[in-house]
């Protein structure tokens, strides 16, 4: 009730200010993107604008659910939930399994993942398909009249979903496999020599080997791996829009594509104007940690206790460590468990672990167990001294924004990429889960907490992260109501988009250029050729004569 | 004084605030260039900071001589101050003449050129060894602890005054020929396919020929032209520092590059997290029109009359022309004036004109000569039609803040790859000055003043630099400071400046991977061959057998 109150307030007071609400219809991807995507779908509607989140009955996006401040438009699929949890729970499980640090192994293991990851874009398609086949809900979605359509670009049917309805098209991406959406949709250019590709874990400043390995990813991610049967969506694609269409070709026509990274995190790299680059969005300052309400029937008196914060502050000098893999986590051994345990154990820091399973033999007593931790208001406690993560990119852009040194275990996807980021810039430490001992874990802790180095360096990250000229909120803020306000943002868009493949590359002009030199040359050659033997015949002649 | 007393104030506020006040040291670059960094300087002073501009006694800057905000540190040089102004003169009246708008004449007229701008470089390299050959001068620069140099990247030295005083360097730059700084010291990327190279004068959307027109210009300036005598400034510069240096080498440790364009004017390209696009910062709403003021002795009160302003109501509906060619141009032919003067007859609006020469005998009476005009404050005034100017990037800028369309009569240097890009965008004519007849002046006018659509897009330009997240002057200011505040910016510096250009462009890589496959092939076929003729020679035995 609270929340409806509120978006009757600020659509009232949109109607009678200076106009610029509009209706944004969004089209999410679940887990961690839902987290960020929220930290802008509620500024637009503090800014006053009517936001509508349209998803499947088999999403697992649990605010739909309860009172929003948000519309959701939820159309019914034949998959359920269960179908599509299992569906990423197995490919993370699987893609955990496989991620290895050695390289060969590494771009192996991507050709055991594709049979995975195309059953799962198969559940994709099944969804868009039945979206855009409901033409109740699409005459509705068209009638609304919506500004704006704002995706999460690995999320496909967006991009299908504003061709249908005809409004600008704001993408929020972290990254796609292989650069694939950035490169040939957004038309990114990404140097091989200083650019390391997304899956690789490489840095910027990388060896000759190096630059070797990550021209072979590239080569493979362009030419051997893709997440998504691009064919088959091509064909998708070509047949709902009713012309000759390709996926990629499609995504391309974003307005906008707000990426979730900034240049305290990412390696400085060739953008383009209509790219944003908005990451730390969600990040805020620390709340209190949550307390616990106790009524004492005594005195009549309620008072306030947090178990938590009392906890935190039992470790006196030493702080504490926050620890948490995650939330789509669950399949760590028995066997490591206690390895990380017995690990923590030996610090003499307190350790606060997100972990929902049985509690390890080997757990010290400086350390608690949650099902649940307030991540962001832990890493901004004075107390907190290191985290430890599977680097995700919400944790590290929160472990950024409060200047806390990391210990990095990564799991899958992007992670070791994250990882490698923060480890490049000395803020953190990366082990590897599947290898380590505990006594590995322990020096990395170790090293991040005593080496006042990597302080030093989180602590330039959150400098860098907090003097933008303009929070990174804002700008993504700006360039959704930019887009709603003109109906896109055709001047930040490269011509790039216009050039086929050879085109772009100037494949033809070379070509053209090479056939005048050589024409030249021919002609040169020929008339130099002709005059010699016209001289040389009459050189001849005149000898006999 | 006024001036003065304000600087104390502004120096007493700076030591009570925050702390963030600095001291800025400049290397300028004269004429309009003088007039955009001004725009910055003002800004910087308002917000505390103590600005000190380093420049020659040939100077041009008459800011130096009158009471101003800033410090002025004045070296005296053997030049003199029409040294200086007769060759700029003289080099613009040659490049004037020489600009063409056709492909090969333009091209063949660089290399006349060449002579010119390499003497003109010699000059700037003398003004160059006296500072730094200044003893004393230097040590009272490191004595002051400049927290920065502000420079304009097209006047060299004050990336060796930066090297040799150990601060940072932040660039203002419009463009540099052929885009060499931004290329080789920058490391930004120029697809040739789409991002026309300056003096090319070509748009983004290029036909195959123009594309094989831009690929010829590019490899002209990369490899035949090249407007610094980049040899003499490399030995130059290493003898200073004292280590084997290149010219392009020490202007790529700029930490910031602040570029004199936007994406109202420039063609969306490539652009590096280290380059802010700060196009318009110097554009301003309009004042009202200057005012005359006279005495009236018989009743002892006194009135202002503004005798332009009264010329620019006189126009009704039909609205004014605002006219100049910049303040650089002085060697039009009597009978182009004429010619331009005829046609500016025939049209109904009336005309302010910025001429300083004899009264053209075609004048007609709508038309009105001015020495100088309020440039801004006519082109913000409501009454104004049109602009027709040489397309000057600080008066395009000022046409655009406005909504303003334009006819361009492009002479030199940026000015027709400057009209070109309004001419792209659909907000100007261009008219060829040299060749032109006053019916063509006459038909580009009507067209910008009768055809909305000009007006539209001028205004579409209008909304482009009027709304960002936040002001280009903030912008160019915010960078700055960032750079003052932590000694540079070096998470936006791409790791593209650690390698060579065949690394860069990944030579070395491609040559060891074709090199592998060579050497598996070769291993394969030699295998195969060795099999064969096993296996040929053991049948052949047994066939003998």
């Amino acid at each position: 009730m609270k929340w409806l109150s509120l978006l009757l307030l600020l659509q009232l007071t949109c109607y009678f200010s200076s106009g610029s609400c509009g209706k944004v219809l969004v089209w999410p991807v679940e887990f961690s993107h839902w987290m960020n995507m929220k930290a802008v779908l509620d500024e637009l509607v503090m800014r006053g604008h009517e936001v509508t989140v349209l998803i499947s009955s088999a999403s697992t996006i649990t605010d739909a659910n309860k009172p929003s401040a948000f519309k959701f438009e939820i159309f019914p699929v034949s998959l359920t939930k269960d179908d599509f949890e299992n569906a990423v729970k197995n490919l993370i499980e699987k893609w955990t399994y496989m991620a290895k640090s050695s390289f060969w192994t590494n771009v192996l293991s991507f050709n055991e993942l594709k049979s995975l990851l195309w059953e799962f874009s198969g559940m994709l398609m099944k969804i868009c398909k039945e979206v855009v086949s409901k033409k109740k809900l699409i005459t509705k979605l068209q009638e609304s009249r919506f500004d704006v359509l704002l995706a999460d670009a690995v999320g496909p049917c967006g991009e299908l979903l504003t061709e249908i309805l005809g409004i600008p098209l704001v993408y929020s991406l972290r990254f796609s496999p292989g650069f694939l959406f950035e490169k040939y949709s957004g038309q990114l250019s990404f140097p091989l020599s200083y650019v390391p590709v997304i899956f690789s874990a490489l840095s910027d400043h990388m060896t000759f080997m190096e630059r070797v390995k990550n021209m072979i990813y590239v080569l493979y991610f362009d030419f051997c791996f893709q997440t998504f049967d691009v064919k088959t969506w091509n064909e998708f694609y070509s047949e709902v829009l009713g012309r000759p269409t390709t996926f990629l070709e499609t995504i391309g026509k974003a307005d906008m594509w707000l990426i979730r990274t900034y240049w305290d995190f990412e390696f400085p790299r060739p953008v383009l104007p209509n790219f944003e680059f908005v990451g730390g969005l969600h990040c805020k300052p620390a709340k209190p940690l949550p307390k616990v309400t106790y009524f004492s029937f005594l005195c009549f008196v309620n008072f306030s206790f947090s178990e938590m914060e009392e906890f935190v502050q039992s470790s006196g000098e030493n702080g504490i460590v926050v620890f948490t893999l995650g939330s789509m986590i669950s399949n760590i051994t028995e066997e490591k468990v206690n390895v990380i345990a017995s690990a923590l154990a030996q610090i003499p820091q307190k350790v606060l672990w997100r972990y929902d399973g049985k509690t390890p033999d080997t757990l010290g007593p400086n350390t608690r167990l949650y099902k649940w931790i307030p991540q962001n208001d832990l890493l901004g406690h004075p107390k907190t001294k290191a985290f430890i993560t599977h680097g995700g990119t919400n944790g590290i852009y929160e472990a950024i924004y409060h200047g806390i040194p990391m210990v990095g275990l990564p799991l899958f996807a992007d992670q070791p990429d994250n990882i490698a980021r923060v480890k490049a810039k000395g803020a953190a430490v990366r082990v590897d889960l599947e290898t380590m001992s505990a006594r590995d874990l322990l020096s990395a802790l170790k090293e991040v907490i005593n080496n006042p180095s990597y302080k030093e360096k989180a602590m330039w990250l959150s400098t860098i992260q907090r003097n933008q000229p303009i929070k990174p909120l804002d700008r993504a803020v700006f360039w959704i109501e930019f887009v709603m306000r003109h109906k896109g943002a055709k001047h930040l868009r490269p011509a790039a988009h216009n050039l086929t493949w050879f085109q772009y590359h100037s494949l033809d002009v070379i070509g053209f250029l090479l056939a005048c030199v050589a024409t030249v040359v021919f002609v040169i050659t020929k008339c130099f050729l002709f005059c010699y033997r016209k001289f040389a015949k009459t050189g001849k002649k005149q000898k006999r004569e």
